[in-house]
């Protein structure tokens, strides 16, 4: 199966019929999340893979009380990171392989990237990242549809509650959740509705 | 091509060869980005695709000289719509076909997409607007890889120049770019750094 080829096949799925969705396949979806491109790389973000019965329900208490929190296999929540200085470190250490002579020869990038993240300053600087986590939420949900494993992006969640819920740390803030699962036979499927190419789009050939 | 089996091979080109990419599949990663999900389906923003070699070469002023923005074929500017209050009418319109009687029976679901984007006040409205583009690049890139487009996402510009050289109108403003071409031989491609799946996410079985 390809993505492009399932463009119509997916849909925000409202009810799922309950199913697991196999290890083998969430694997697939998590390892686009890890692969999506982030600007510098830098992957500020975690995401926290719900499978648990009793936290779903109290997630679902989160997101006023959407079924597809219980009715859905895995809940995948996307946290942006606010300790933004950890993340540069761990990307830079990453990128050397810890070598403090690769990181030097490094040092043009890792001095690009710093600035860019410093002009994201304060509010700014968790819409930036959580920006880049959405990349990572479109690779997830363009492997999914691939891979016939349906899913539901929400944003419609207390965020502060699904933190405490979790037992998140500090620095990580919920931004948006990925459902997966399989569709129920009795969820109503509404017709797509998206703008023609012509009022989305204009070329300057 | 599958997409899954292409996420090694993509990579943010540095330098493209100058060749075009051929109108059938700038089509399709187009209608990737179209069909692409959105909060409630509102697409609130629009893509500005970018051929003519002129208005390329003042955009690479615009980038601080980033080459890729003239050695690339398809330069495709996303743009976030603040015009909300057309967003919504202008999808409900389309929705319900124009049909008031359909519209009614809509009432529910438009009362909560208005709701939605009322809690997102001021500079916040950008920020939200901003994510759902970043669904639609995420699909982009995604579409791109399965085809074997090669393509580079771009933050670093200026967004306010990049909306003058391109004439648009005052309710749009450019958050991100994605350039489309060929990979040049002498690119150099930096080894892929992404944190292991053990940091980058949790399980909650």
């Amino acid at each position: 199966m390809s993505f492009l080829s399932q463009l119509n096949w997916r849909y925000a799925t409202k009810k799922f019929d309950g199913r697991e969705v196999p290890e083998a396949e969430v694997s697939k979806i998590l390892e686009a999340i890890r692969m999506a491109p982030t600007s510098f790389g830098l992957q500020p973000f975690h995401v926290t893979i719900v499978k648990n019965a009793e936290l779903k329900e109290k997630l679902k208490g989160a997101a006023y009380g959407q079924e597809q929190l219980t009715t859905g296999s895995h809940v995948l929540v996307f946290s942006v990171r606010s300790d933004i200085d950890s993340v540069l470190e761990e990307y830079f250490t990453l990128a050397s392989g810890g070598n403090a002579e690769v990181r030097t020869a490094m040092k043009g990038y890792e001095d690009m990237a710093k600035g860019s993240v410093a002009s994201h300053p304060g509010a700014d600087l968790k819409a930036w990242t959580a920006k880049q986590a959405y990349i990572a939420l479109g690779f997830g949900l363009a492997a999914a549809a691939e891979l016939e494993i349906d899913a539901a992006p929400m944003e419609g969640f207390d965020t502060s509650q699904a933190k405490e819920i979790l037992g998140l740390k500090e620095s990580l803030d919920p931004v948006v959740l990925l459902v997966l699962g399989f569709r129920d036979a009795s969820d109503q499927i509404r017709p797509k509705t998206r703008f023609p190419a012509s009022e989305l789009f204009d070329t300057r050939a």
